[in-house]
């Protein structure tokens, strides 16, 4: 328990929180939260109050709070050596195995990890990859990205850039010329409302095609995607959907980044999104899942033929000029051993599939025949309710009116954490992978009481 | 101890370590290093070597090694909670109090700290801010970012490029367009060997006007510079340097952006380097010296004048779009929190002074004099030798002899480590804050017979 009274007040004037009207919070106008302590599902925070968090963080951990595992790996790191750099062929034996234990995980034909803090600067570190791979192999004009409207792959300038959301470009004068956007494969939301499936999956491809015609395929370099899209939506793919794009990537020679920060590890009911999905990514990126978020880590594995490039590549030029200080920091590596172990362990990935599809069922019950509920989706733990002023007609809300964020906020009342997504009228749930059915229910009775709530 | 035989192979087969020459590694041409322990200045490795590390990691184990404080907080906040995340206003007591710590040490004129995880990710925060600054002060132009050649700001894209070393640009496209260079402030590179110290200061704000009159001025939105040069060469500015630059960017309306990841919280003997130098930042970038490298945590320090239009801002737009999942991560706080306290408590800033002062002297004694050492410099625990061909007339050994990469490499058969630094033959210490006077003579007295054998 937190003893300083003062922490509300040092919170308003030196702490400048992401994604937040800093303004009002800084007024005392926005609320604050201070989180204290966690178990399983659940959070605390220091006014008493316990949350059911079904948004696992940032949707981030998925072996859920208060793992004693991970916590006396972290602890027994930091006793033995807290730091040291991994530059120049230097490590450690927590990074080490770690870099094993994702191998063992990923598709059989990745090589090795590149071990960063965050799954933005993951895809950082992926781009320059892909600009070095053109380079080395006399390609040099092959360098622009090709990401999808409603993507999630950072917030940094160029990863800002791939993240195919408005309120990440706004005023931070994104995307940036090198990143080119596609259709989203977000089949509820086509602008066809005629089309069947199959059609829309056609339509994202010509519109792919179109691009690449439009650009030359002589000047892009790689294409980025989520095996189900996340932060734009929580979309499962249009069936057909990945087995068509990569034909169109490898027909013109694009590498493939299969951005798994959300899906790799477990959440989809899988190991990995693009087993599940039968990708062939070039480069997979990974954060959030990799360590359940107890210490800062994320990767970037590259595959053979990418890797064989970047062997050429210093054979030819000497050392790689790219490092972060905390690449493959030693806390982080231990965290992310001790994570996939529990996971292994405690038979987690199954469960989020299981639970994940009873989860679907149980929110489907509760809102699915709802006036204002035009979609119910999810696979394994990601799920995803999405609310529209006329199911009938697909008409939206006005972003003015804020429902999915009043939907959020009554539900945090009931004692439910969901998320308001950025962009429309959808909430979001991404419990930690240990959830029960009984939890599940829980989620879902809330919901539908909430719903009633606020849209009658 | 390890007791994993199969580590060093796991290692060739999986790792893609930073700053390495990938294809030597994975061939096992090149030398791997276990690191499996360290205490104070010490490391040990998994052969049972036990090392002075006079580079302190790379540059940010500040504290020393082995310190149970800092574990311990660890430890107890990975219990206690190791995640949760700081978007929307939520946040922990660790990152609430670390902010406030942080601003009690950070000039009187600053605001508001954002927290990040690498020295790469602040900058590209910071730059993202200065953008979205004057993109809300209705100044849309103003978007360009001057740095000095020989600056390190970081291994992204953009924070790439503003790093001013040729190894962090070559294949990989880099510096972007956004990104320009101006003169470093390197005394004793100085083009025309005749100038005082004063004329070569003269010399680089002219070299500074000039660049914004090229370009113009309503085109440039920030200046960033370390305090000291860094990695580009470990220099101390020249008298007068700061000052005069400071009233360049005034004139023009240009932020200034103090990069104090290697400065900040002592090094240089006081707490932060911009005290040191009078420097008056709009925006001061932290890290390695935040948690001693204990756990990954950077930070963005932005001043009043800086906050206010953050402010407008989030009113006229609604919350900022900008956060990373791990933004003041709590394992990364409390290291932090602990950390500082440790250094107000042994002192260590006081003894990062006097003992760097000592320190400095002794190299001076041991080699100072050599034919072919052509500058002892160094400002606190940030000192460095660098070697030449000929003193007296100022001629640099050519890349290929390799003379700082051997130097080091022999160092470190005695076993001591510094840095070989990037770009020219200079050997770089920068021990942890704790050094003793008779370890600096133990550094001071082995770099003496090192270069005896390698120059002769
Ligand atoms: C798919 C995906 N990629 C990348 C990121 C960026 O990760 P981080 O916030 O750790 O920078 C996220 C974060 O939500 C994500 O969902
Ligand atoms: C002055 C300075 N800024 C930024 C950075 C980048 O920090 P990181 O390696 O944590 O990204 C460094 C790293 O050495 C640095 O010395």
């Amino acid at each position: 328990m937190l003893k300083n009274d003062q922490l509300d007040q040092w919170d308003r004037e030196n702490f400048f929180h992401p994604s937040t009207h800093l303004a009002e919070f800084a007024r005392g106008e926005a609320p604050q939260r201070i989180v204290t302590g966690g178990s399983g599902c659940h959070i605390e925070d220091r006014d008493g109050n316990r949350l059911l968090d079904a948004f696992a963080g940032l949707y981030c951990v998925n072996v859920g709070y208060g793992r004693p595992e991970i916590a006396d790996a972290i602890a027994a790191q930091a006793r033995e050596l807290a730091y040291y750099h991994a530059y120049v062929g230097h490590g450690t034996e927590a990074a080490i195995t770690l870099a094993k234990m994702v191998l063992d995980r990923a598709p059989d034909h990745m090589s090795k990890v590149y071990f960063g803090l965050s799954g933005s600067d993951a895809n950082e570190t992926n781009i320059k990859l892909v600009w070095y791979y053109n380079n080395i192999r006399g390609l040099p004009q092959k360098k622009k990205i090709i990401s999808r409207w409603r993507g999630y792959h950072g917030s940094g300038l160029m990863t800002g850039s791939l993240t195919g959301l408005h309120l990440f470009h706004q005023k931070f004068d994104l995307p940036l010329a090198q990143v080119l956007h596609t259709e989203a494969p977000y089949y509820y939301r086509r602008a066809d409302v005629n089309q069947t499936e199959e059609q829309f999956v056609a339509h994202c491809v010509a519109e792919l095609e179109a691009l690449i015609e439009r650009e030359g395929a002589d000047t892009i370099g790689a294409f980025i995607g989520e095996p189900a899209l996340g932060t734009g939506g929580l979309v499962p793919p249009p069936a057909g959907y990945w087995a068509a794009i990569q034909e169109v990537l490898a027909k013109h020679d694009i590498l493939l980044i299969a951005d798994e920060v959300v899906t790799g590890f477990g959440r989809l009911g899988s190991m990995m999104g693009s087993d599940h999905y039968g990708l062939k990514p070039d480069i997979i990126t990974i954060a959030k899942g990799l360590t359940s978020a107890y210490a800062p880590l994320s990767g970037s594995i590259v595959s053979d033929k990418v890797w064989k490039v970047l062997e050429q590549g210093t054979d030819e030029n000497g050392p790689i000029g790219h490092g972060w200080t905390y690449s493959a920091h030693p806390i982080g590596a231990a965290a992310g051993v001790a994570n996939l172990k529990l996971i292994d362990e405690l038979n987690l990935v199954q469960n989020a599939g299981e639970v994940g599809a009873y989860f679907k069922k149980a929110l489907t019950e509760a809102v699915g025949d709802h006036a204002h509920v035009g979609e119910v989706r999810g696979e394994g733990l990601l799920c995803a309710v999405e609310f529209v002023k006329d199911r009938d007609d697909r008409v939206f809300f006005d972003a003015s009116e804020k429902v999915g964020a009043r939907l959020a906020g009554e539900l945090v009342k009931e004692g439910v954490i969901s998320r308001a997504m950025p962009q429309g009228d959808i909430l979001g749930f991404a419990p930690p992978f240990c959830m029960t059915r009984e939890e599940a229910d829980e989620v879902a009775t809330k919901l539908g009481k909430v719903v009633k709530t606020v849209l009658g």
